[in-house]
């Protein structure tokens, strides 16, 4: 039998703060109640905050950030689209091929696992398209499957240098609300995420900023949809209302995990989250373990992927966590399959949370045979997150 | 300020019941974790049971009871596919409007509202389709905008009596776990329905289940779909996952109301369903005012349209209710705005929650200007509660 | 099996707000954590505008408002003191026993059950006590057995008449923060009541409030006391902490009652209280049953403790509402045990749940064998929920 | 703003539970229904099976352990009996104030703070006694504020050797339902326990479990009391009822934290105990402090007392471990004050969490001062979680 706290160390969905949980308790109400619509426009505002943005039109569409992924698309492109987009993970792969089940002509650039979108390479291709035959841009901010954090404002000067009309497209599922995003800044068109990592909630929102002109070129769209149609959930969006059924219970809670961000301020939010994840990429180092994201400039403040050696089966480490710790970790997904496993660090987190991370995964890799140091990993964490960037220091003196 | 009690009384979303809540109010798990599938796996189990199908697919899906209907043309009908429709209430003109956005053919009948699915003209219909050109028959079993319960089983048999083989398709938003449904027996190829109506959770999941006729279709629509792709459900399904992530919190709910339904029987509730909802017929027909649907055959046991006299405006009635006395009714929808107010009378629900919501309502007529005797329809519930078929009796004796 | 609401219409303890059962679901914290005094000090400060004392002496005491009577006993008094008791009802009677058990010589006034605090017969004794032997006065302020709510204030006047300077004590379990109750303008000196009743907690705390000369008196007792003792209590409440751990549940939820009374306004409370018991006994009036409160002078606005004819027992009527309609009423006490059911009409109330109560009760009363015409007390309560004074003329008009 | 899980490792109230709390999170119900005293009385018998005691009489009180301390003196002895106790930490200290002031004739014996219950001393006292004036032994079975547990076993032996007939009273509070508890095997006649350390639940319940022969003698008791009286309580427990009201929720909390032991089974509850308490030592030993406990056949395995170097303040430890971790440690009672941090680890526990304790603690101390090396402690404790007793060697190889 398991006892005491579930440790979630998993890239989402993620921890729900208490109050966040006490908010969603609520009994149901009337979702056409004459004073229901406040809480909805308030949770517009707060979520354009969130992403940085003066006028975006909010979308909070019941499903998941899946769902939402393909709001974006038949909202605002034709069949035959052609649009550019990035495989370099296994998140960016499903929205390629989510784009393709769709109808778009999709220029799919690979690159390595590990890497982040190839703005270099999405410039070259959007010089090249001389006439804007690209549509889009589709940039996957955070890559969840291998920790990889892409440069979206890179791709906002890539289309800007080269002069290019195409929409920019993010999906920020495992990066808003976590890592620095600036949706006006940076000019993207249509942001998406969900309601289950950032945010705090559970899943059952897929949610869309889209911009003026992804909003006008949604007016064109021929695609088929039903569903996710934009016009209609503006309508009654306009009062807060919604065209079918809203989970009410998320609303509550996104209300609540809006007001404890804009209380620990988004600044500081960002901060938290790159300093507690910068705590568990040292234990990852002094482990001697490499993580899958290629250069330091790639790190995700919002998981880590961190390979195994190769004699080892990293399901084998998901496992024992799980089965003998209460604790879950990500497992690798398709290519990094075994090969992988990842520590989710966003969300409602503290140092005692990543101490308990990186303790628990280090008597699970020992047990998988992997050769480590116990307490190695937790010690440079805490030595960063106590003394910051004294740190190296300080663990020399005390081991004197 | 509130005080006591919310009294809810529109036809969904509808109360939870405290274990259902309690059931929720979990905190987030790994929705990957190797014991996460037994969960979805009784789930699957528990819905067929509900909905009387021995070997139904069923799927679930975060969303609404709206998307679940775009499911379920997307993944087995073809574009400029021929279907046959009837029109006789908010919801049943919603699904036709979906259905012609994406892309069908659709043979709509008209009729008034407060009527039901025309039986006899659609095997009529069908009898003139010597070719099978309508390829599925759309069926609202409960209409929510009129309260009007359709006979599924009656078009089933013209299907039948017709030999046509078009697939019929049932919208039981409002209907499954409250009223009777039989998903094998009437031969329904789809069944829709959504987690907040007889289901008892919030809203959330959007729930199918569909006959082997039409999984076998699904395999050669060539609708455009991502999202709400069944194959790539059933795929992750099979072990009780699921591609994306799903509303875990929903997930438990849906359990728990599950073996709610269990121990109470499912004839239980249904029987309970139907007197609960007797109860407040005999109420209206106390008051002297009338039900929309037009005829005892047509009833609702879930929901109750009531017509208020020409000179009151129902809205009056609803405001009056939800800001004096904590209480929300149904509004009337689109034609009926105004004219109508309707009492939801499904989910968890009880002899005293439906005398209040008679009280209550009886208060807000007479403060709208409705003349009707105070107590009037709270009584015939009553008798009826309490009595039974001898109320009538019992009422005239007592006031003797 | 149960379904719906349930309908608690008890004196105690009472329905507790949603809000407040959220802020009681939270973790278990360290009740010596630097930030927890803030909590309790809060409380204090709510607690005496409740009471309306400028300057009381809140104690919070683990355990029920029989532990806080025997607080106020133990603290304040001397072995062999002399103190003055009237025995009206259950609850009078134990407290007279309890001061009997702790070696108090009781002077004991009994009066039928039904009458209140007999003033006059307190005021000659207090007038023949020339020389102060009565050291205390015990009031119950509302007798919640008979539903009968007694003249605090005439014993002040009775005490003050003849110059009397004994304590005055006051059982306000069931009418702090619901009937109106002034501790400082009617110089009580020592009131207790619970977490249960008008505070809409959880059972878990007695409740005391000490006037200045209580405490004086409190130094100089020789009862033998430990876990009661105020002294120790104090010095820890200084600060906000206690001296042996606090179910700090239950402080989150009083602090949120106590917002939640102060949202409404204590006067409002009070009102809407007697205006929800009105109601209440207007509908008994036209079942043309009789209360135990003998006139309307003592009709408790918090319980109302209603006769059965003789031929039939109140504990069928109470069974029935329990078993049938998942309702709970009160049952008679003591000698009025089968003669009467009482229904609670305090805390978190409104005027839906007591239409619901006498509906309920109707429904009961009338399969008990009782004669009544079903609707009739309904009638009532609702004429005068919507029309207030005008009730009487609008059932007749509403009749015509 | 505090984010994340907040961690508690005070020694008591301890961490509930999510599916405690959720039992708890009930709408308030009738104490008096006919259905309530089932739950009551399996609370009796799980009582009695965490107590290992075929037949003892369980009382729960309505407050706190010192309520069941104060309840087992006044209904059990007589003023001015003489007892027989040790004070040896804080709480046993206490106990002898309270039996002082309750009027007992206390034969205390000093010892050092950080020994157990001199039990060689009891029996010699125990010997002189040859009129058996000594009533009652007092064992403080775990000592929180020292981290001490004593042996009962022990006292027993030595009531039999000297053919002694007083009663063996037990404070098990800290003990009981983590650390081994046999009443019966033991000859306990009376054990005191609350409902918020091992039990999991919050504080609100003082319990009792009580003997025959100490059932026999409070028929004889003298002690003024009313609130804490057995007799009262006993008549209405049988059928499963409260004299006056009890805290609903905590009896629905309790009923699932001792379904949750049987579950886990009660050895195996307490071999948990025992090795999370280990590992916790093993990190202390690492750093190179010292418990208070003076010898390893008196550590407890509930919470241990640590001291720190003279020249630290542990007040500053716990207040950086508080203000900058979001995590509560014991502090130092009495004359540890100031000298001693506290981790509690009872209740609701598992690995990770310990090794979280571990790690903010070291933080925490090196931040304040300590020399020791971060993550030494975490690794002592991860090498006896994850191999056991081969632990030592697997370090050394680790290290190699």
């Amino acid at each position: 039998m398991r006892t005491g706290q579930t440790h979630l160390f998993i890239p989402g969905p993620t921890n729900i703060p208490e109050s966040v949980r006490q908010a969603m308790n609520v009994p149901m109400q009337d979702m056409r109640a004459p004073d229901f619509g406040a809480l909805t426009l308030g949770l517009f505002d707060g979520l354009r905050r969130v992403m940085r943005s003066a006028s975006a039109e909010v979308f909070l569409f019941p499903g998941s950030g899946t769902g939402a992924w393909e709001a974006a698309i038949t909202n605002t492109l034709n069949p035959g689209d052609k649009v550019l987009m990035s495989r370099h993970g296994q998140f960016s792969t499903l929205w390629v091929e989510m784009a393709e089940r769709l109808g778009l002509d999709v220029e799919v650039i690979d690159v390595p696992w590990g890497q982040g979108v190839p703005v270099a390479e999405f410039e070259r291709r959007l010089g090249e398209d001389r006439e804007d035959a690209i549509k889009a841009v589709f940039v996957t901010h955070n890559e969840t499957a291998t920790g990889v954090t892409s440069d979206v404002a890179g791709v906002r000067r890539a289309l800007d240098e080269t002069f290019h009309d195409a929409l920019l497209f993010v999906d920020g599922v495992s990066s808003i609300a976590s890592i620095d995003f600036r949706m006006d800044e940076w000019g993207v068109d249509l942001a998406v995420t969900g309601s289950q990592k950032g945010l705090m909630c559970p899943a059952g929102l897929g949610i869309l900023a889209v911009s003026e002109k992804a909003m006008d070129a949604s007016t064109r769209s021929t695609m088929r949809r039903a569903y996710f149609e934009f016009s209609d959930m503006r309508k009654m969006n306009a009062d807060g209302y919604f065209p079918y059924t809203p989970p009410t219970q998320i609303l509550h809670g996104l209300a609540k995990s809006l007001a404890r961000i804009e209380a620990e301020g988004l600044d500081a939010v960002i901060a938290r989250h790159h300093r507690l994840a910068e705590g568990v990429r040292r234990g990852v180092s002094a482990w001697g373990l490499d993580l899958v994201a290629a250069e330091p400039a790639l790190y995700s403040d919002t998981v880590s992927a961190i390979r195994v050696p190769e004699a080892v089966d990293a399901r084998e480490v998901i496992r024992i966590a799980y089965e003998e710790y209460n604790t879950s970790f990500g497992t690798g997904l398709a290519q990094l399959a075994g090969k992988v496993f990842r520590i989710g660090h966003l969300g409602d987190l503290n140092e005692g949370m990543c101490l308990s991370a990186l303790g628990i995964a280090e008597m699970a890799l020992a047990r998988s045979g992997v050769r480590l140091q116990l307490g190695s990993g937790v010690a440079a964490a805490q030595a960063f997150y106590a003394f910051g960037t004294e740190a190296r220091e300080r663990i020399a003196l005390a081991a004197e």
